[in-house]
C-alpha cells in the first residue's frame, strides 16, 4: 500500500506544530498504546523543534530512555508523567489549582492531574484522603480548600467527593472518577455515574482515570483570569 | 388444564398463613401487577381469617374499594400504602427508626419505608430534604439522627446521603436508593450503585424505589432488641 | 410518625438560605418530580424571603399559578425555565458565555444552559444548528466562538462536537449530552460515552440533558474573572 | 506542588483517630490498592497509637512483614484478612452471627465476613455448602440458622441463598453477593440483582465480594441489643 | 419499488405452509407488531388452508374479529392467545406438563405457556403462587410435580424458583422469566440471569415473558416418547 | 441572550446548501424531535430554493400541512417518509438496491430503507417474510438475490439474516437491526450485537430502525458504478 | 468462629448423598474455583463412597492427582472433563444427543457438552465447523441431525445457528453460548441474546460456555423416553 | 462419541470449498482461539488444494512456522496478517480504498483492514494520526480523501472520524471502532456506539477491531464497479 503525505510526519505520527496557535498550548503525548519506540520518536522530533513536551501514561523504560537522551526529563513514576524542557517556569505559575483526593488509591490520578495543571502553568495544591466516610477531614480542610480558584475532586468507589466540595465552595469543581474499588464499582462506573447526577450544582466531569484531562480543564479554566 | 391443589387458595394466589409462625410476621400484599379483583380477593381473605393486612403499591381504586368494604382501612396515597386492622397498636411501638429523605421527590418512597416499619412495630421519625449538597442541613440534625437505634436514608440521583450518615452514626444505616433523577441516572442505577460501593462501612441496600423493604427489614433489626 | 424540624422548613422541603454565604449563589427550584402544589409553595416561601428565584424543568401549569402570583414571573416554555425576580440585572452581566447546538433538537437544552447562566450574570450568545455532518457551518463561526470566555457545547447522538470545538479554541468547553436520537443512542448515552472519551482535551461532561447543570458551571467559571 | 496539612497525616493518608468516637469502632485498613509500604506505615502508626488493626485484602507479603513488626498479628491467608492487638477480646464476644455460604468457592469472601464480625465483637457460627441446588442441606440447618440474631448469606450465581433464608427465620438477613461463577454471571452482577430483587423481606445487599461490609454490618446490628 | 415474489404470499407475510413437514407443527401467529388487519389476513388465509391456527399476543379487539369470522375460536384474554381449530384434539393429549408460577402476576405468561403446550398436544397442570419466599408452599406439592414429564417454571424478581425445583425432580425444567418486579429487576433481566446462572442443573431458559416459547419447548421435549 | 448570525439560517436551523457541492446529495430532514412547525419551514425554505426533499420520521399532521402547501407531495405513512419533488426521476433510476425484510413487522423499516434509496437514485425490490426461523423461503428467492448489486438486510430479533445473506451472495450486506422483539432484545440490542458479530464477512450495520441510514448508504454504494 | 456441622461434611463441602435418589443422577465436582485439594478431597470422598464421578473444568494438574490414585481415571484435556468411574456403561447408551458446533473454537466448549451426556447415559454424535457463514455445509448434515432426539447447538459470536437448526428438526434444541468472539461479542453476550431472541421457536438456552449444562440437560431430555 | 461426516473435513474444521463459487472469494482463516496446531493444519490444507490463504489475528509462532513451509509467506506483525500465495496480483489490483486511521495506536487494526483490502483486488492507501483533535490535519489531506472510492475510517475513544469524514465526500464511508481507550471507551463500546449514531449519513460499522471485516466489505463495495 502507498502511504502518501505530507508535513512533519513520522509516518505513525504526525506533529500537530500549530495546536499551539489553535488553542494556546503544545500537544501532548499519551504513551498508552504506542510502542516505547513511538514514543521516543515523537518527543524527539518534538525537543528538535523546540517544543516543551509533556507525556502521559508513561513507564519506566521510556523514561529511562529519555532521560538519558535529555538531561532535563522529570519523571513522576507513581503518576506516569515525564516532561521534557518547560512550558511555563515554576516561578511564573499563577491561579491556585487545588487537587483533593478521597483515598490513598486514588492518588496516582490525583498526581497526574496536578502535574498537568502544573505543567502548563497553575500553581497546585494537594489534600488528601478527606473521603466522605469520615467527612470531618473534609471540613478541616475548607479554608485551605476555599483558596482555590479551581477544584480538582478525584474519587473512586460512589464518587461523592465532589458534591459535597461543590455544596461548600464558590469555585468550579472539575470531578475526576477513578477506577478504584472493586464489584459493583464495574471499574469506575459507580464513581462516575454518581458524578455526573450529583444533586449539587458547579460540577462538570472528565473520563475514569483521566487524570490529564481534569488537570487540563483545570488549568484552561484557571487561566480565563490572566488573558 | 386441570387446575388441582389444597389449602387457602384463591386460584391465583395462596395466603401464606403459617408465615406468621416462621417469621414472625404475616403476609404482605403487593399490590403492583395484580388486578384490582385479584387485591381485593387477597385482603378480604385475610381480613376473613382475622389477619392484619399491608398493601403496598396500593392504588387510589384498591383504596377506595377497601375503604367501603372495611372502615378501619388507612390509605396513605402517596406512600401507595394501605393497612386494614393493625400487627401492633401505636402505643405498643418501640425502638426508633429515623427515615432520612435527601429531596422532597424521595418522600412517596420514604413514606413507604416509614408506613412498614410502623405497621410492624416499630416508632418511625422522619426527616426530609437534608441532601448532600447542603450538608449542613444534615449536621443541624444530627442529634436526632443519633437518637435512632436504625436509619433508612432514602436518595435518587448519586445516592451519597447513606455514606454520609454512616460515617457520622453508629447505627446501621440501610440504604434505599430511588429512581428520582433523569439521564445518567438510569433508572436509579446510580444511586443503587453508589450506595453498592460506599467507601463507608455499616450500610446494605435494598432494591431501587423498594420503601417497602427497607421499613421491613429496619424493623426486623429494630425488633432485636426486644426479643 | 412524629416530623420533627427547626428552620425555615415547608416540612417536604428545607429552604438553604445559607446556600448564597456558602457558594455565592442562591438555591434553584427543580420541579420535576415535585407535585404543582410543593413547587408553588417553595418558590413563594422563597420570594417571601427576597430570595431571587430559577425554577428549571418548570411545566404551563406552575408557570401560569406563578405567574398570576408574582407578575415579574418569565418562563421560557421550551427551555422550561421560570424566574421570578433577578439575581443580576441583564445590564450587569459580565463575560460571553457562547452555547453552541449541534442541532434542533437540542434547543431546549441549549435554552436551558443559557438561561441560567444569563440569570447567574453571564452574557450569553447561542449558535445553532452546527453539527458535524456539515463541518463547515462550525467553521463559519468560528471567529464569533473565538470570542467567548467559556463554552456549552450541546449534542445528542454521536455527541462529536465538543471535541471538535475543543480542538479550536482556547476556552473551556462544558459539554452538554442530551438524549437527542434514537436505536443505539441510548436515551443519550452514546453522546455521553463520546464526549468522556474524546481524544481532545479542555472538555468536561454534565449529566445528559442537564441544560441547567452546564449553563450552572459555565457561569461559576466565567465569574471566575470577575472576583 | 505543595502538599499542606495538619493533623495525623501520614502524606497518603490520615488516620481518622476521631472514628471510634463517631461511631463506636476504630477505623479499617482497605490493603487492595495501596502499596505494601502504604499499608504498612498505616498499620504501624495505628498501633503505635494503641489503636487495634483489622487489614483487609491484605497479601501475604504484607502479612509476613506486619508479622515480623507484631507479634501478636493474626492473618487468615484464605479470607485475606489480618489483625493486630484486639478491639474486644474472645471471651466477651456477645450474639449469634451465622455466616453461610452456599458453595466452596464462596468461603473467602465468608471468611472475610465472619473474621470482621468477630473482630468487632460478635460470636460467628459457620455454615457452608447448602446451595439451593440441594436445598435439604439447607434444612437440615434449620435450627441452629434461628439461633442467629443476625445472618451474613454469602452466595454468587444466581444469588438465591438468602431470598430461601429469610423467609424461613426472623433474623435480618444481609446477602453478600459473590463473584462466584461465569459467562451470565458477569462477575457477581447476576448473584447482586437476585439478592435486591428477591421476592423476600427481610435481606438488605451489600457490593459484590465485600465479606467485610458484611461482616460489619452484621456485628452493628447484632451490637444494638448490647447498647 | 417493485414487489415481486411468489407462492402464499400476502404481500407482507409469506405462510409458511411446509413448516408442518419439516418440524412437525404449523407456524403460529405471533401478533404484536402486526396491524390487526395484518393478523386477521393471516389467519384467514390460514384457516382457508385448513391449518388449525394459535395467536398469541392477541388483542382484544383482534380476538372479536377472529371470533365473528370463525365461531370455534377461542381466547384466553389473560394469556393473549386465541385458537381457531384444533391441531390435537383435547382427549388425545398425552404426557403431562406442570407449568409453575411463582407469583399472582407471572400468571399471563404462564398461562400463554399452558395454552401453547395444550394446543399442541401436551396436558397441562398449573401450580401457581409457589415463590420461594414461603418455600414450604412448593414442598407441599412435591407429589403434584413430580408427575410431571416436563417442568415450566415461571418467576420474576430474583427468578430463583427453577433451580429450587431443578434440585428437587427429575425431569427437565423449562425456565421462563418474567418481568414481573421493578428497579433492578430491569425489565426481567435479573430473573433471566439468576436462571442462566443457577447453581443446579437441568434446566434451560426462554426469552423474558416468552410464555409460548417455553410452552413449545415443553411439547416438543414431552412429544419425544410418543414418537 | 443575542442570537447573532448569517447565511440562510431560520434561527433554529440552518439550511446546509453547500452539501450537495460536497457529498452529491441534498440535506434530509428528520422530522422527529423537531415541531410540526420546525419541519415545515424547513421544508418550505428548501422548496422556494429548488431543493428536492426527502422528510424521514414524518407524521400524519406534517405530512397534511405539506400536502396541502405543495401538490407533489408523496407520503408514505407506513415507513414515515415524505417527499416533495424529486431529486431523480423514476426512469432514471439505475443499478438494484434489494432490502430483504425477516418478517411482517420489520416493514416500516424496511420501507423506509427502500424509499430513500430509491429517493437517490436507485431501482429498489423488496422480499419478505423470510426470516431464518423457516430458511427455506430465503432460498426460494435466492435468484433474485442475486441479482442485487447492493442488499439491505432487515431484521430483528436475533438478527440472524444478514449473516445468513452474506454467505450465500456476493454483493455487499447492509444490515439494518429493528427493535421488533421484546425481552431480551433490549430495543433492538440483540439484533444490532448478532449482526456486529457475526461470522459470516461482507456485512456493515447501522443504527437500530435506522431504515434511512441503510437506504442511503446502499444508494451511495450503488452510486459508485455509474460514475 | 466455631464450625459446627453433622452429616458427610468435608468442613468446606457437603457431599449430597441424597442427590442421586432425589433426581436419579449423582452430584457432579465442578473444580473452577475450589483449589486443587479441595477438588481432590471431594472425588476421593465420594469414590470411597462408591459415587461415579464427573469433574468440570478440571485443570491437568488436578487430573494427574487423580489418575495416580484412580487408575479409571478419563480426562479430556480441551474439554475440561475427567471421570472416575462409571455411572452408566457405554454398551448401555441409549438415545442420540447430537451436539453441533458451528465453528473450531467452540470445541471444548461442545466437548464438555458430549462428555457429559455421555456419562449420564446418552449416546453422542458431533458435527462440526457448520456456521451459518457456509450455511450449505449445515444442509449436507442435515439427514445426520434428523436422527437425534435432542440437539445441543453450540455457537459464539452471532449465535445464529440453533435458530436456523430449530427451523429445520423437530428435536428440542439446546442452544449453548460461547464466549468465542471479541469486541462487541462482549464475552458471549450477543449469542447469548441471539439465542434468547430467536425467531424460531423450540430453543432454549443455558449458560453462556457451560457445556455440562447443556449436556446434562440434553441427556435429561433424552432419558424421559426410556423411563 | 462417534465423529461423523464427509468431504473435505480436518475434524475439527471442514474447508469451505465452495466458498468461491457462491461469494466469488475464498475462505479466511480467522486464527484467534484455534490452536497453532489447527491453524497450521488448515492453511496446509487449503495449500494443498491451491487456494490463496488470508490469515488473520496470526501469532508469530505461527507465521514461523508457515515461513519455513512456505516460502512465499508474507506476514505484517503489526497487523496480525498471514498470506500465502495470493488471491489478486498486486499489478491487477482496482480501485482505491482508502483507510484513515484517527491515532497511532489504532494503526494495527487499520493495518488489517489496509492487508485485506490488498489481498482481495483493492489499491490501498493510508493516511494516519488525523483525529478530530486537530481536525485541520484531516482538511490537510481532503484532496487525497477524495480520490478514494470507498473509505475506511478508523477510530477509538470517542470514534468520531468516521462522521467528521462522511459529511465532506461523496464516498461510502466503512466505519471501524477500535477498544482504544480506558475508562468510559468500555473496550470500544463509545466508538461503536459513536459510530453508529452519527448524525450524518453515508456511514456503515462493522464489529470493534475488526480490521479485517472492514477491509473485507471495502473490498467488496469497491468490486462492484469492474463486474
Amino acid at each position: 500500500m502507498d502511504g502518501g503525505a505530507t508535513g512533519d510526519n513520522l509516518g505513525f505520527a504526525w506533529i500537530d506544530s500549530g495546536r499551539s496557535r489553535r488553542t494556546g498550548y503544545p500537544e501532548v503525548v499519551y504513551c498508552m498504546g504506542k510502542t516505547v519506540d513511538q514514543s521516543e520518536a515523537i518527543i524527539t522530533r518534538m525537543r528538535e523543534k523546540g517544543i516543551p513536551v509533556l507525556g502521559t501514561r508513561a513507564g519506566k523504560e521510556l523514561a529511562e530512555r529519555i532521560g538519558r537522551r535529555f538531561p532535563d526529563t522529570e519523571y513522576d513514576e507513581s503518576a506516569g508523567t515525564l516532561t521534557v524542557g518547560s512550558f511555563c517556569k515554576p516561578e511564573e505559575r499563577r491561579g491556585l489549582v487545588t487537587v483533593v483526593a478521597a483515598g490513598t488509591s486514588d492518588l496516582p490520578y490525583a498526581g497526574e492531574a496536578a502535574r498537568t495543571a502544573e505543567f502548563f502553568g497553575s500553581r497546585v495544591a494537594l489534600i488528601t484522603d478527606v473521603g466522605i466516610a469520615g467527612i470531618h477531614r473534609l471540613f478541616n480542610r475548607l479554608e485551605e480548600l476555599r483558596k482555590a480558584r479551581v477544584i480538582v475532586a478525584v474519587a473512586g468507589m460512589e464518587g461523592a467527593l465532589p458534591g459535597v466540595i461543590a455544596g461548600l465552595v464558590s469555585a468550579p469543581v472539575i470531578a475526576l472518577p477513578t477506577s478504584v474499588g472493586y464489584g459493583a464499582s464495574f471499574g469506575g462506573l459507580s464513581a462516575l455515574l454518581g458524578m455526573l447526577t450529583s444533586c449539587a450544582p458547579g460540577i462538570s466531569v472528565v473520563n475514569i482515570d483521566n487524570g490529564f484531562g481534569a488537570g487540563y480543564q483545570a488549568n484552561l479554566i484557571n487561566a480565563i483570569q490572566r488573558s
